[in-house]
């Protein structure tokens, strides 16, 4: 048996179902094993942005990793952008890489360059496997590396002669390790910072399911404390009956605000909070100085079980789910914009739906009227590198076919990996994509804004606006396959989206406003 | 003065007149420099390959380098591909990269990443400016940098408070380094090697130029050598009148074969022959055992004083270029294929047109075709990192506003970065792009075939076809402004050539066959 079908059979046997890929010459021998190895579907992307963000939406939504195939150097910088985005979802991924002939590795050909260190800044685990014999190990030591807790990127690069030469067979899954359970003192001091307060728990990763927002609710009810979740989270429960949260702002001003009174902070799966980007005259950290931040859990940690020791330590017990009639916004007339497309949203969003928001400056105006539609998952730009939203709604459709995706894209973004739109329609995905057609780097424009520049010059204006020539949205989705419509009244979105939920397959509606 | 203002003038004194660039949130300072200093053209692309791959082919045909501007790690992996393809060119690029400010570093935020080691395996010099007063001398540093020779990426990593901080004036340019001269005693042991025989000239770099060229055949004329240029060249010039040369074939069975005989291998300002990938059974060096490798001049050295002394040490003086008539290729009729295609392209590719070769399996038929063309200069896939062709067109017309550029670009990497032909549009660049639509990635195809796979399963087939569904490049052309056509008879590629090379602007042509 070749390597390439020890590897295969290795990954299949260790639960990896799914293959994300666009290959080139060193992972033929691969490509050829897909055929002799049952229980491995590949899927194939015209970009490696799609492979990675694909994988990343995939394991977001399926709590797996799916396996990637890159090609080399240049396959993998070309993920790189959304494997970023995966490592700061910790999402579980197994990035494999295709790589020349170890005998081949001293001629400086074309395509030579130093794989594993254009792969360590993305990886949390990162090994080329050079012995024919440990492939298959290689392989399922990769599997388990993806699945931490917490994920993690692990990338295995396969030279090709690696990959063609005979050896031994496949290895066995390892087992998972379990995520760690609370540490009672740990929970014993932040039950005592809530109640002493003023304070506030902010969530992230698992514990941003319904039960964990519950426990959360309770305790922070039971004790006054202030709740938030990060700005941006890998995955979010919410909808109608869901017990609420909302997300730190995303502009430092309002979320140095939202926490300025606290002097405790109570961290469940995530980081101390900090802004986005640095601004000059502005703190970097958003709590307060000399707020203290208590840990309940770590990234990766049992934060269910960690809430629920809270609520224990507390003597609350969650309310049971609101049975309560929460009224979603009204169908929209007039103008299209973010705030009418947000009560589309909200109107129709089907229950069980999984929203990818890459939508930008629009999010703040879509986000919350969202709040009372049917329960659904809401994944977000995790790490900041746009072009996450079409290839994540690509994988978590990839993931849960019974459910239908709605991706959120603005058309700034959306034009970094718009092949996706192709991937969607060869598997018939069932996602429709809405590009806000705003024609300009929008956040840019208020980012210039805050350095005191109002009134841009010809050429800052020119990189800030893409609206010369337009982009053709409608024209680029059929272009690829996707059945594409445009809207330019709320009225008019309203009927397009309707009409796109209704129907199964990819969809892409272009709201201009 | 703040930073940004003072790299920007320091790159203008320094002779960068080109910003290509898809900026963010920590490069806003420099946008709004641009506007504060004269000579800096901006150009938006939109996706980040694009920017490297026209920072390329503005340098090939420039012979200088354009800056680009890339937003952190992810936008700096966004363009690692078409990096690598320039560092392959040897081509100088200032590759600007915007990072956190300093003070927001130790904070892991979500756009965190360790923007130097994404930029090393690229780039032939990094430098991280963490002293507002020294970058100003490190912009000048970058451009030196870059300029080589060799020609380099020089990556200037920017933290966003060094820019926006106030701080000293603009920098001198600093002086190039001249390009090494030949050694007499490599004259020498060349000129005898040649004379020796069998013998082979294998060029590449700036030798690729008229002069350079009739000195080689000179030489080769004069001692029975063989004559060869690098399969994958950045820039070569050739046509009617142009001394011929033949690339290296691609596949390293008739490589080797054609350097089968020799004794001795003279390198003009290129390395040691290797085979593109490894193959089970196939050596990597394709110079036969035994051969000895001589250098003439070393990459980046002075290729032309290099040829003229080794003319003068065998005492032959180049001939006068030829008047001969040479007969270009009729209008081909019949069906649509690479050999009419480049039938057609032998037959109207105007005099001083750039043509930026993508083609991939296609090229075969295509390049020698266009050989008895006006004079012409051919750019060559150098790092083999596909993605590269509609970049390095869309570089190549800014550096060259009054020459015909044609893009020769395979559907399946013309895919990677579509986006190019957006800025062909806003720019209003004389670009026509020809996309060879065989809807599959036809290369693989081949190489599945070299492994012995002559009939692939349903699963390899799936990754290699491009056909379900099919692209529509017609309309993915006109989606980002660019007139757009379909051809698939001989006549009509032939008749909607001709006109999309007599109106000036972006075209592209849809080759079906």
């Amino acid at each position: 048996m070749n390597g390439a079908e020890a590897l295969v059979r290795t990954l299949v046997q260790s639960g990896v179902e799914l293959c994300l890929t666009n290959p080139g010459t060193s992972e033929m021998h691969f490509v050829a094993a897909l055929d002799r190895v049952p229980g491995m579907r590949p899927v194939l992307a015209l970009f490696e942005g799609v492979v990675a963000g694909a994988a990343d939406g995939y394991a977001r939504m399926a709590g797996k990793p799916a396996a990637t195939l890159l090609h080399l150097g240049p396959g993998l910088g070309n993920a790189i952008a959304n494997l970023h985005n995966a490592r700061k979802a910790r999402s579980p991924v197994v990035n494999l890489v295709g790589d020349h002939a170890l005998s081949h590795a001293p001629y400086d050909a074309p395509l030579s360059s130093d794989v594993a260190a254009i792969a360590a800044p993305v990886s949390g685990w990162v090994r080329r496997s050079e012995r024919r014999a440990d492939l298959a190990s290689d392989g399922a030591a990769a599997v388990a590396a993806a699945h931490g807790p917490p994920g993690q990127i692990a990338t295995l690069i396969v030279p090709a002669d690696v990959a063609w030469s005979d050896g031994p067979g496949p290895e066995a899954a390892l087992a998972h390790r379990p995520p760690s359970a609370p540490e009672p003192e740990a929970v014993r001091a932040c039950a005592a910072a809530l109640r002493e307060g003023p304070a506030a728990l902010l969530l992230s990763g698992s514990a941003l399911r319904r039960e964990g927002l519950a426990r959360a609710n309770a305790a922070a009810a039971a004790t006054g404390a202030k709740l938030f979740c990060d700005t941006f989270n890998a995955r979010l429960e919410r909808g109608a009956g869901v017990p609420p949260i909302t997300p730190l702002p995303y502009f430092p001003e309002p979320a140095l605000e939202a926490l300025s009174q606290l002097r405790h902070l109570v961290l469940v799966g995530t980081q101390s909070p900090v802004a986005f980007f640095a601004y000059p005259e502005r703190p970097s950290e958003l709590a307060p100085p000399g707020c203290a931040i208590h840990v309940l859990v770590e990234p990766g940690a049992d934060a269910d079980a960690g809430l629920e020791a809270l609520c224990d330590e507390l003597g609350v017990v969650p309310a049971p789910p609101s049975t309560a009639e929460e009224t979603p916004p009204s169908p929209p007339t007039g103008r299209l914009g973010p705030r009418s497309i947000g009560a589309s949203l909200g109107a129709l969003l089907p229950e069980g739906a999984i929203v990818s928001d890459e939508s930008i400056t629009a999010a703040a105006a879509v986000f919350p009227q969202t709040r009372c539609a049917p329960p659904h998952d809401w994944l977000f730009l995790t790490g900041g590198a746009i072009g996450q939203g079409m290839p994540l709604a690509t994988g978590a459709a990839l993931a849960c076919p019974e459910r239908k995706v709605v991706c959120l894209e603005g058309d700034g973004s959306g034009m970094y990996t718009l092949q996706s739109l192709w991937t969607q329609a060869r598997e018939s995905l069932d996602v429709t994509s809405i590009v806000f057609a705003n024609r300009s780097y929008g956040i840019l424009a208020v980012e210039l804004a805050r350095l005191g520049v109002a009134e841009p010059g010809p050429r800052a204006r020119s990189v800030l606006s893409i609206e010369r020539p337009v982009l053709d949205w409608v024209a680029l989705a059929r272009g690829m396959g996707v059945p594409a419509r445009r809207a330019s009244t709320a009225e008019e979105f309203h009927a397009v989206l309707r009409a796109s939920l209704a129907e199964p397959g990819p969809h892409l509606i272009e709201a201009v406003y």
